[in-house]
């Protein structure tokens, strides 16, 4: 074993976990290639679970990030007022809000994802009074005590070791409920007034349920969702912290229902270059904060200012939304053309550059399991997600040149091959 | 008004705050000096809420990190293998854990340091299968629904909007219950089979109390608070976030008592260079989390590792926590012969390099306020603490020259003149 | 208004309730008719709640009381042993439980419905280690807060000041969610990973929604009910305090689907006479419960326990459940041939002695209500249930007389008849 | 065994208890004394735990209440209007709340103790609009999960298998913390910015800690404690279920310190003749309840009501207050004279005809369980109460001949005097 790699197993605690799925010590990167110590490479295909939109190691924001550092620039100030901090909402004005047409008070946050659900959870219950909200089955919001109450997967919430409350969840658009429209559901627990389900402060939604299986709700059905918690006096809190940032082939991953929610929380890649940084984005007439009522030591990191404003020209000069649904496209050939066939219980869902191939359908728990081991094998990073992690996520940096996007899918497809040639 | 400072007042949320008390666009800064965009320089006695212990923009740590950046090393790796976070975890344990005899597993938590502490309250309940966790009365220790339970003070309380549950508060060793002996209460309420309290899986203690007013604990009420909680089978938690890297004179501020918390929490400062951080230290045999059951995309900071690896090498270098107490020594020796004398209400309470001078017996709630408000206007940036927000805190970097830190003295004390003057 | 009437609104509460409906003072009653202070004579279909399936002032019953009182037996002993607890427990074991195979041990719990369900929810916790509860929408058990807790309509819950926690609601069988198969429902959310949804201690169920709307459970739904929770290891409850003591045509309610549940609570109708009584009954290896771990001052209602074995004796001698099946029909064929032509928007439902006569499809939210007052005009105590208050509820003493049965009956023909005439 | 006591033990569920302590078949009773089935007396110094104290089986309460059985009044009317609830209503406002200058609307809940105190919480939390409530450690509010939250003794609280939360428990007056001056607490974490603690909606009060081992609060205390509740808007709910009805030697116990309430729950004694019955007295402008919003099918027990008129009737005729305090002294002179001097260990408290013996400074733990034991060899029935059950509980019906009364306190000196001879 790596000297290293023991520094780390005799150090570490248990919780850790990637590193028992990619058993080797990684040292350099760039854009969607890792190196481990001894120089070897892996496409990545997890692009730090979606904080790495814009590569490893990018270019063009590590220029302005070391720049702003060798002048000695301030790189911590909680939230006082700052250069890079105008800078960054000048631009994610301009570039961003302004043209899609919304109008957002922009809320620094501690600089986790986890931390804008806390904050979106205690402003939607501030501004209605109401206690409950609405989450959805196959959610992952985060681990804190309030966003742990959103998520859904059994380990996270048993370890909360405290009953998680005051949060209801109902069946997402897809998935395991088809045979029930969970709107109609949703309008009827709402009006029931018998249903013993207290009126929502508000409903949290994933536009694409990622961890929850790479499920993609449908415009019709966003739409929908929208209406009814507008109807109802409802607020709409759009999670966008995974799939964000162009993941989707849009800024926003709501842009492609025309949803205009009442909160939008960012995180991950709204960072640029993996840095911490959260936001979340409030509707203004919703923005009664109390100063410091929500607060945080890290929320001023300058460093992740620099490059999140670096980040968002970075996307709009090189189109990375439309670079996005470009790859995705091929992503989608590829699979439907070289994987589907092989066996009819495989199964795709995605948009964008977030796809799952499913193999929830064989009767073999640890199929996927073996396949990412197979991948990992082959130089391939690669995580399962959804229930019974049976779904194969590709979650490539949306940066990532066809070649390597290309070398990736190759791995997953001969590992796929291999398993199930073994498994005749 | 400043272009800049419109652009953050018309774009940021009513949350913010510390703009509100320094109402300058703070551009650059150097070890304890700030600049703002007009290249005003202000004396900074606040040093990111001791999130830079190290001074801003340590030249030291400030070299590894450009260099790491440079070299295309990774920067973000969640809980993966890497080269940065062996580094890291050597030199903590060769330079910090291992010389003071404490054996710790080091867990990775999302980069804040409210994260650290929803981390120790689910471990603290899985280890003991309890629920209720003991908290002292102005305590501090975060903003998201685990810890904010935690929290004492009204406001933050008010926001959350839910019940707050699982904890129950006594009073600390000193501050506003003098009259109680409030370990014989700890004591009594864990023995009496009718106190109506749960026993509880852990006592969180802050072994000052920054933010409830700077209150230090005495050495033998923390060896009797350990005792008890070892007696009755109770975890110590040891949120060490505020006054942990050497900021009371050791490198954690339990040593002066020679406690084994059974957890220690840690953030700010051990980020070395004001980037997010946040460490869980977990005696070996409490280590029972499953694989992931705590997670959090920022927990693999790479580039903050770098930069806490070499603090740490600075810190024991430079002997960081030897100039704390000499340093402190002349903050005490300062105001007790300047500005003690000046009116027999004004009361001084610190240690190492955290001070707090108190107004609270004033009958005037917003003395400290406009004693604040007149430092910002001589240059220095200080802020306050405590009930009704009396006490004005002194919390430099531990690395300001003492030019710098007499020079903020003095602003403290001409402030206190005239406005005691004015009050005559 | 009479004297008394206005002593008591001068005097008691606003919560009070029944007395708005029906606005005069009652003094005498006997089997089904209630006579007020001037000797006015009432038909009453409501039966206090269901507490009176032996008719007002049983005579049997009564002789039984007296004697009892006159002997100066003891009246009140709470749990001690009395020889009116162990005649009660021997005749309730030989003519219920022992004759359908039922083998439960009896806890005698505080004497009212919601202290068994109370206990019914600490025994389901303590013995599965698991704290959240399955409920279905439309069901009421009771307005203490564990109970409450479970009840769904708004306005009870509303009234809690605090949030219900712990309990999960599901769509009952039939009702308002009819696209549902609510079983499937039940067991996704038991077996999926994602469904945020921690596996329950118990389900608790009404085998017909009594408040809820008259809504009755079919067989097979019992059935795979009880099922499902076997295979899972989840407690079955019975709420059988509104609907058990043959209202239904069987003692237990549950017998027509020949279900075994591991908890049935007991109330109402159990203490013969309409005095406070309450059981939960257990399988006996779930009855781990400490010696007074749930306990309450009037668990030993030892006149109660006399009037309960009485009215055992009488149910059986006079095979009051048969009696309830062949009054339910006449019911059922009166409402169907003489109600339900007047408009196709009344329906009808019902099982024994409890039927609803659903308005709800009407547009016209207040004629269930006009409705009952024209009934209570006309002699009839009727009361409503359901969602809006939209079910006409009949709900007789089971030892009415057809005569008195029929004259209820016409009474509501007429009111409908009237109402709707004047509708036009 | 007796044939009677082996059908209880094989059918009644192990969560009996007092049957265990006093092991025979009871089967009649007067006044004080209890007749097991073999026709042994015995003498009762428990009165149904407070219950009785007009007697077992009353003589004038019982021909009220066979004289209304008789004439078939209405036995059963839930909350309509009755005669009889109008003349308790009548009776107690005349001869009670009017003497007294005490004006309240009276709330008749679900017959049980520990349903008016639910209701008490609701209504406490509705009036204030918060949530949190403070109890005092040693408390017994009720077994029901809103009310058992305020419950302090922990097998009780172990039961209820989720958190209880929304309660402070502060100290008593007395007992286990008399190093601290409990209402100096309550005011500093009411007014300390920094005490966690939410504001209260009420303090719940018992007057005398009767399940908690007999702690008589002083008259300064109440009074003082009613003062802080007032100046600070928080309600004060005296608890008077086990203590009211002249058992202190005032109807209600708060009388000799002047209080007036906000609200006051009675229970218990109230019935009579130990039936089941409950009221919660409102504070005219709380009374903002509803209709319904808190109800119970048993909420209106006529035979109770007309047992509690003759009750309160009998009560004043009788001069029961008067007679209380002349026996409570004859307790007092004779504990003090035969029994304090046996051994300095041995302590008393109490006021009116509740006193309590405390053995709990002899390092036997066991002590008071053998001595009850003895005790009730001899003919008596006495219980325990307190921490660890250290306090024998004397508590007899109020109407206890003097006579009756000293042979039950003979055999208490005996039994004490052998086991302290045995230690010997």
């Amino acid at each position: 074993m790596s000297d290293l790699k023991k520094i780390i197993e005799d150090n570490e605690s248990q919780v850790r976990s990637y590193c028992r799925k990619f058993p080797v010590v990684f040292a350099t990167a760039k854009n969607s290639t890792i190196y481990d110590e001894q120089g070897n490479a892996y496409v990545d295909f997890l692009a730090g679970c979606g904080a790495l939109n814009y590569g490893h190691n990018n270019g063009e924001i590590k220029s302005e990030v070391i720049d702003y550092l060798l002048k000695d620039n301030i790189s911590h100030a909680m939230d006082m007022y700052t250069v890079a901090k105008a800078d960054f909402l000048k631009t994610f004005k301009e570039k961003i809000l302004d043209p899609k047409g919304l109008a957002y008070k922009v809320m620094f946050c501690g600089s986790t994802g986890t931390n804008a659900v806390e904050a979106a959870l205690k402003l939607a219950r501030k501004n209605t009074k109401r206690s409950n909200v609405i989450a959805f089955m196959g959610a992952f919001h985060g681990m804190t005590l309030g966003s742990l109450a959103l998520t859904t997967d059994r380990t996270s919430r048993d370890g909360a070791g405290v009953s998680l409350d005051n949060v209801t969840f109902i069946p997402y658009e897809s998935g395991f409920h088809t045979k029930l429209d969970s709107l109609d559901y949703l309008e009827t627990i709402i009006h029931d007034d018998h249903s013993g389900v207290e009126k929502p402060a508000a409903v949290f939604v994933e536009t694409v349920q990622a961890e929850g299986g790479i499920y993609v709700a449908s415009i019709e059905w966003l739409k929908r969702l929208e209406k009814i918690c507008h109807d109802n006096d409802i607020l709409l809190v759009v999670d966008d912290i995974q799939v964000g940032c162009s993941r989707t082939g849009t800024f926003f991953s709501f842009e492609r229902a025309g949803l205009k929610p009442d909160m939008v929380t960012l995180s991950k890649s709204i960072g640029g270059y993996g840095f911490p940084m959260s936001l979340l984005l409030i509707r203004e007439d919703l923005d009664i904060w109390k100063p410091a009522e929500h607060n945080g030591t890290f929320r001023g990191n300058q460093v992740a200012f620099v490059a999140a404003k670096k980040a968002i020209e970075f996307n709009v000069e090189h189109d990375i939304s439309g670079e996005t649904i470009r790859k995705g496209a091929l992503v989608k050939e590829y699979v439907e053309k070289e994987i589907l066939p092989m066996d009819s219980r495989i199964s795709l869902r995605g948009i964008g550059l977030i796809w799952g191939i499913d193999f929830g359908k064989f009767d073999d728990p640890d199929l996927s399991h073996r396949i990412a081991d197979r991948c990992f094998d082959k130089g391939l990073i690669i995580e399962r997600a959804g229930r019974k992690d049976a779904v194969l996520k590709i979650l490539p940096p949306l940066t990532i040149i066809e070649h390597e996007l290309f070398k990736g899918l190759d791995i997953i497809r001969e590992s796929i091959e291999e398993e199930l040639d073994k498994n005749i």
